[in-house]
Parts: structure tokens; sequence; C-alpha cells
């Protein structure tokens, strides 16, 4: 018992050195590829990163007035490849399920619980049949997603 | 005061008849490819498009205060395939010369000229250091692009 | 299989009727009045309202960089009252710290675990001294304020 | 008739006289009290300044699918008192002919032409039965408003 002292401190150590380390050289990498999840239960899916910054994926929104509200649309824009830590980026979903295209832009942040989160605003543009309509083609809003769990997936 | 009904009825349709043939005649094709301009001299060029409905082009904006001002940078996006006339879109820029993003959409409308215009809407992301500050990280806007005369190229 | 009819009907109706009683108890009352806060530490009082569907308070924001970071600035707007229970609003906050306003719109939401929510968006405008500088003048973004606690207040 | 001419000149010279000093001393002071439209038809009034920075006026929307299309609706907010000459307002219009209210901020610019212009930008609130639906009541625009002129009123 007396011996295993030593080899739990080396232990304790051990396992508090990475979280020691994450927090000095704060703020930790947020990685943007994978599934991701937001509280309208949107599945949006980026692919592991090209060289030249691209940001390629899909999206699956759960509109439930829609008839197709499963489609898969694609999205398509870059990554801010000048910070490997905390990337901005942006990117346009071409709604399969309906005549509109939505922007987003955000952040990716890692949160002081050490999660993931990518903060996002989006504009949401309806077509107008005249241009004398184009003042009230433009929603605006916020979407904040999450890291799906593997559970989910 | 009976004479006058007839009459009343001929300039009625005389009126309303330049009104029905601009119904029928518009709206006409809009164009997204090619050299876009607006009031801050910004340059943006979209490139022939593709079979898949993406958008790609380039964007040269003149920032007085920017060092690297005429540093162009690309973009990348989605326009509507499903209306051939006056198409929605949506895209990306990747400033080269600042550590931000800017997504735009808008639509391609032939005003009542005859002339293209693309009546945009966008959101110019910085990059913060802290999700604190995500708060203070989005600016919102509008531009209109003309497209730029043959002499202005 | 004639007897299970009734069965049926039972299991039916026990099964509608939490829906239909949620149903008749929801939405409840949203009430404006009183001290809100966000997660930014703002705290947002709203007065008892007048007769005109005024809306009228002050806004305490907790910037650090600021020196007078605890000034309390005035709001003013409207809350619709044709809605009396779950009402939308808009308000102007003019900043006591800085040469800036924000406007806020938002409705008075009871959420489902009963609680009252504001959700807002609101853009915040600063002062440009050039007609030049007007397209970067404007700042979005989404505020959610909770109900302050006693405990808190 | 030929000695009127030298007193018309005079009478000319004293006309432009404020203009021209203006010009050298610009910005010039743009003031945000009377009465504004823009290219929706739209009839805005600002009544004169109170002591306290409060702005209040009336709204006119031309909205021709709306039955009550030319109710007029009340507004109320703030100028920044901090800047004479070009300042910044933020207003909220209570909508009579919607269940909807919209904010609008901007700023008084005096243009290169020497005219007073309002650029401002808003957002357009509907209500929603389900904080669910919350993510899709928001609209956001630009709006610039000219000085009426005397003849249209």
């Amino acid at each position: 018992m007396v011996h295993a002292t030593p080899f739990l401190l080396v232990l304790s150590l051990a396992m508090l050195a990475p979280a020691l380390s994450a927090r000095k050289s704060t703020p930790a990498q947020c990685v943007l590829d994978g599934r991701w999840t937001d509280d309208q239960s949107s599945i949006m899916t980026i692919e592991p990163v090209s060289a030249e910054c691209d940001l390629k994926g899909s999206y699956v929104r759960d509109v439930p007035e829609t008839e197709n509200k499963l489609v898969e649309s694609p999205l398509l824009g870059y990554r801010d490849c000048t910070d490997q830590t905390q990337p901005i980026f942006g990117f346009t979903v071409n709604w399969k399920s309906s005549d509109s295209v939505t922007v987003f832009t955000g952040q990716c942040f890692v949160g002081e619980d050490g999660k993931e989160v990518l903060r996002t605003m989006w504009l949401l543009r309806s077509h107008e049949d005249s241009i004398k309509d184009d003042w009230k083609a433009t929603k605006v809003g916020t979407t904040v997603f999450t890291r799906q769990s593997q559970e989910e997936e």
C-alpha cells in the first residue's frame, strides 16, 4: 500500500498533465470537421479539410412543415487558414427542399468547459418575383452548434 | 353622362395597356457571370456557371486604410438553379488582407430600366480571441452591385 | 375483439389527456416588467406598462474595457398590445458610455420549463464621421434575457 | 423689370450664401426633424427635438397587399445628443396594421451633394406562437430616407 502512493501520484500527474498543458496553451484546438447539431435537431457535417482552406459538407434541417423535411442539402465555403486554433468560417447552404439559400458565418470556439462550439449568425434569403419585394427577402438569426455525441450518430 | 361611359372605358384600357404588356415581358434574364462593381469601387468577378450550380469568382475591395488594399480574395458559394431568370445566390469571401470572412446573399434582378442589379446583404465576421467577445464579432450591411461597363474594364 | 374497443378508447383518451391539458394551459402569460439579465451580466429593467403600450426602462452593461462600465443607460420603445400572453417588443438604448445606440427587438416567451425568456436580436450602431464609412457602422447579434432571480437583486 | 435684375441677383446670392458657407465647414448640420421618404413611398415624420434627446414621430408605410395600407403608426426612440452635426439615432415603430414591430437605427448624413440623407438598417420582428418558431421571426434590411421635397407635401 505504501508503495502504491508514488505510483498513484505519478498516475494523477499523468492524467492532469494534458489538462494543465491545455490550460497553459489555451485556447485549445477547435476542429471544424465532423458532425454538428443545433437545438432544432439539424445535422451539419463538415468534411475533412482540403489544402486550400475550402469548406465542404452537408446540412439536414428538420423542418416539420416541409414535406421533404430530411433532404440533405450541400454546403460550400471557406475556413480561415491563418488561425489554426479557433478558426472563423463562412459557408452557403443551397436548400434542396425550398427556393432559398442560407449563408452562415461564425467561429469555432473551445468553451470554458473544454467543449467545442460553433457560434454562427446567418442570413436566409428567399426568392422574390420582383425587385420591389426585395426588401422583405432576408431573415437573420443565430445558430449554436455543438459536436454530435457518438451515441447520437 | 351616359355617353361618357364608353370613353372612360377606352381610357381605362389605354392606361392599363402598358402595365399589361410590361407584365408579359418581365422579368428578363439576369445573368450572374461577369464583372460587377459597387459604390465602394469593389470589383467582383463571377466565373461562368458550372453544371452543379456552384458559384466561383474573386473579389477586390478598395479599402483605403488597408496596406494591401487591392489584393484579390477568392469567393465560393451557390447559385439557385431552379430559377433561371432572376436567381438567388450566396457566397463566402475569404479575405486575404485581413483575418475575417464575409458571407453575401442576394438576388440577381432586372430593374425597371432593364439593367441587371445584384441586391445583396452580408455578414462580416471578425476573429475573436475568446468566446466572451463573440457577441461583437459580426457586422451587417447591404451592397448593391451593377454590371461594370466595358469602358471601366 | 368487441371488448377491445372500449379499452382502446380509454387508452386513446389517456394518451390525449396530457396533450389537451397542455394545450389548454399554454402559452402562459409572459410579463415584460421587471429585471432581466443575460450571459454578459447586463441588467435590463423594464418599468410597469403604461396605458399606451410604451416601453421604458434602463440598461446596465458590464463592459470591462470601458471606464464608466456600470453607467445606466435609458431605453425607450413599444410593446405590442394586441397579444397579452407572449408580447413582441422593440426598444432603443441610448448608451451613456459611448457614442452609439442599440435597437433591440424580440418576444417574451414562456419556455417549456415554464420560465419566462426574452429572445431578442439587436443592431448596434456606431457613429461615423463620413457617409463613406457608413457601410461598417452596424453590428448585429442575439441576446437572450432571463428573469433575474430574487437572490441576485 | 430692368431694375429688378440686380435685386434678384442679390437675392440669389443671399440664398446661396448659407449653402456655400455650409460646404466650407463640412460636414454640415444634418437635422432629423421633418418629413422623410424612401423608395417604397413610405412617409416618416420626426417631430422637433425635445430637451432629453427623445425621438418621436410617425410612419406611414405604403404596403399594397395590406388592407389598411395607409394607417399611421407611431415611432419612439432616441437621437444621440453628443454629435450635433451628423447624429446617430434609433427608434421603434409599433405597426398598427400588423402584429409586428420594426426597430431602425442609423445616422443622419450630409452627402457630397449637400443633401441630407438618413442611412438606416432595421429589424422587422413578427409574432410567433411558440418559442420553437422564434428562429424565423426576424427580417433584416436597409432603408435610405431623403427629405421630402416641399412640392410632395
